[in-house]
């Protein structure tokens, strides 16, 4: 998933800014860096590398949810792609994070109409007893009016939260129908509810495919069931539920959490030939939710970063800068990866020349925003100048957050850029049975690549920084 | 689902026509008649009885797999619905067939890269032994290929037939679908395989949600486990095989025959006052597969007939012949009921005025066809002129072939009409979890409503019949 910072999307449209003083001499791309952007843009454009990369992840691995069975299968496959595509350097750092598993889960209607619900459990959902829970739903149309309700009214019950999100092309609903998800379990379980059922987060009106993802519950003692039903399931509960009569649900849910789990970041770096300590850095996550194969969430993403680094490899002379191509572990369940990396490397901030990471699927981007200091604003329009012919456009009035994972390292001070994809039915698929590779169109996932060399390229062989440096950018809107 | 007979596709366009005379006193609609018919559609247009009684049976009973858990729920539902709708008689007829059940499926590749697959066990498929059944998949991409292989090659291996069906508004590629699923399974099994698998009949590529529906098996000693893989499943098992290594595949199917189970065909009657004898015969089947609510497949069709029922019942007077409306059981696993119905009722086949079955959704009908006595196409041009205003074109060229159950019929000689819906997204739903409520568009199924009542009045009324009688039609090609 990619998260949508509500503190963005609510309010700040604040420019792009550091803490850097306006007096500093100006960032520049030298030409002879623009014309090789030019031509790994149009070579790339061209290229099918990114596309057999997550064709090979998806189709080798598949499915990997973070600690499941095939974790250490998607790492060593990352480790060998890296080292196959002729990285310079490949290594792992370890990340821990408590393990949740899914065995297996059903649910039906038990009254006034007997009939079985699609539904999948949420990241971090308690299971239910053995033989399930039965309990009466009670329905909320929003997340307020489950904050306003009476806990007398929901105690020991089924909380049920219905809300329809629609398509948009930068995905702005997902901020509400997540919001639901996350926040309305822990809501719910406060109020003493039972269990917890959501209409899922999605945008696809008549597919019997719930979406899963995670919840605010973070320890298994404050944990209850939760559980999306798909949106044709849920019209379904609302139509019973409109007979009037009290309609009683079962939930059988064998989930829940399981001590902890190490993995890993996987990194593979081109080496900067000038300056190899200073690093740009791009990636996606390696883990996807278990339903699908995480083609476009987020195999598309690890794919275009792996594709973009191996563009500039394939270059006469080794780049400046390192390029630093990142596969995050853990990402769905609550950024481990990126907290991780942040945590490990949160020093080093300023040695961070620009970042971003891809996860919003495979669709074409066609905006980039940017958080750096005001003497690289310059540079970005450079860059801007660059990806504007495959569609790009610069908005210099919204911050860049980095993406998902590296929204941590630019929590830290990293200068970002956000590079967003049509995602207009990005939330369709995202997080259910259907992320599969058929969801991903080989020329428009190219565009992401041609994309990602050339701003990679650029910022590595930029004159001067982007503002790096520790607690800048905090005031930027996009970090949360 | 709707039969969709190969010797029509394939050759027949042979003229309606039956064995009376050409010389036979024309069949024509009283003037009356056509004018009340003409009021009957325009109401039913704007009416939304029959899709309150599709919402009413897929809400309050939900899926209803032939002898499953909510058979008898249906039959309830059936006869009180009728009831409830003013019909004058309201009766049932018993059906007795193999009982077949599916507990539970699992499938997965074992190698070279674990994973789950998607599929669903086919009707009539045999379990696997407990604990699973593994070995290597053998890829066929036709029938054709399937027939032609060396007995050697496929022993003891699961068969893999995989054949892409396109959307057409016919729908005719099911023809081709649905003949890997019902032939395959059985030329699988004679040749030696522990296993069959196919790409789905249906025209959803980008869907996770597999294709159920019969085999051709009917004895549980020929039966070998058989399922449908969805769309993007082959897509996967097709790039798996393409690396060329040996691919092993572990079924786990919990399904199969169980003994025998007596459900029933649900009549109602709306009597009538000259001729109650005489019959204008409409229905649907009120079976359908079990992962979805069976809602185009064939709540729809039960819905549209019962409706068009009520609306000639709604009259000031009764029709001058009765509409009889069945809600046929066991459509799915072989015309169960309406092989019963036909055998029951075949020496009254004379008193059958006019029949057809709706079985192909809930879309606007665009086309009639009609096998009637040639002295009765005059009638049935009749009907045409009124149902042409709201979109329906009268084919003179093809045969009628009164729908799936109502075939047994018109097999026996029962005068007979085609009412083609427009049926180009039928197959991304039929007999899959997505067929549900949310693909019905009320106006459209109006629109359905209205042609039934409009011919099945004027079939009550007309001055004549259409030729019905023992051997009839036996040679128009819609019978197979």
């Amino acid at each position: 998933m990619r998260r949508l910072p509500l503190t963005l999307l609510a309010a700040s449209l604040a420019l792009a800014t550091g803490i850097a003083s306006a007096a500093d001499k100006a960032t520049v791309i030298p030409q002879a860096a623009v014309k090789t952007a030019e031509q790994l843009r149009d070579k790339a454009m061209d290229d099918n590398t990114g596309y057999k990369i997550v064709e090979s992840l998806t189709t080798e691995v598949g499915a990997r949810i973070a600690g499941g069975p095939n974790d250490q299968r998607a790492r060593d496959w990352a480790v060998a792609k890296f080292k196959e595509l002729g990285y310079d350097k490949v290594y792992t750092e370890t990340v821990t994070y408590p393990l949740w598993e899914r065995r297996s889960e059903h649910a039906e209607i038990v009254a006034p109409f007997p009939q079985s619900l699609s539904l999948i459990a949420l990241g971090y959902s308690a299971g239910t007893p053995k033989g399930g829970l039965t309990a009466e739903v009670v329905k909320f149309d929003s997340l307020d009016a489950l904050k306003k309700a009476d806990p007398a009214s929901v105690k020991g019950k089924i909380v049920y939260v219905t809300v329809h999100m629609e398509r948009h092309k930068d995905g702005h609903d997902y901020g509400m129908g997540s919001g639901v998800r996350v926040g309305g379990p822990v809501i719910a379980a406060k109020m003493g509810a039972a269990g917890f059922l959501l209409r899922s987060a999605g945008t696809d009106a008549h597919s019997r495919t719930p979406h899963t993802g995670v919840t605010g519950f973070r320890d298994p003692k404050d944990a209850i069931p939760a559980a999306a039903l798909s949106n044709p399931d849920a019209d379904q509960l609302d139509r019973v539920l409109a007979y009037g009569k009290p309609v009683k649900v079962k939930l059988d849910l064998d989930v829940g959490f399981n001590g902890s789990y190490t993995g890993a970041n996987v990194i593979g770096e081109i080496t900067g030939k000038k300056h190899p300590d200073q690093v740009v850095a791009i990636g996606g996550h390696l883990d996807s939710w278990d339903p699908g194969t995480g083609a476009i969430d987020d195999g598309a993403g690890v794919a275009i970063a792996m594709a973009a680094g191996k563009m500039i490899r394939d270059l006469p002379q080794r780049p400046d800068r390192t390029i630093r191509v990142i596969a995050f572990a853990n990402e769905e369940m609550g950024l481990w990866g990126g907290r991780a990396y942040a945590d490990k490397h949160a020093a080093d901030v300023g040695k961070h020349q620009l970042g971003t990471e891809s996860d919003f699927g495979a669709r074409k981007i066609w905006r980039m925003t940017a958080s750096v200091k005001p003497s690289a604003v310059g540079a970005i329009e450079q860059i801007a100048k660059v990806i504007e012919p495959v569609g790009v456009a610069y908005d210099a009035k919204r911050p860049g957050g980095g993406g998902s994972d590296l929204s941590q390292m630019h929590g830290k001070g990293m200068a970002a850029l956000t590079l967003t994809q049509d995602g207009t039915d990005y939330f369709d698929y995202h997080h259910t049975a259907n992320d599969t590779l058929d969801k991903i169109d080989p020329k428009e996932l190219a565009q992401n690549v041609a994309v990602y060399a050339a701003f990679s390229y650029m910022a590595a062989q930029a004159d001067g920084d982007f503002g790096s440096a520790p607690g800048a950018f905090a005031k930027d809107g996009a970090s949360d």
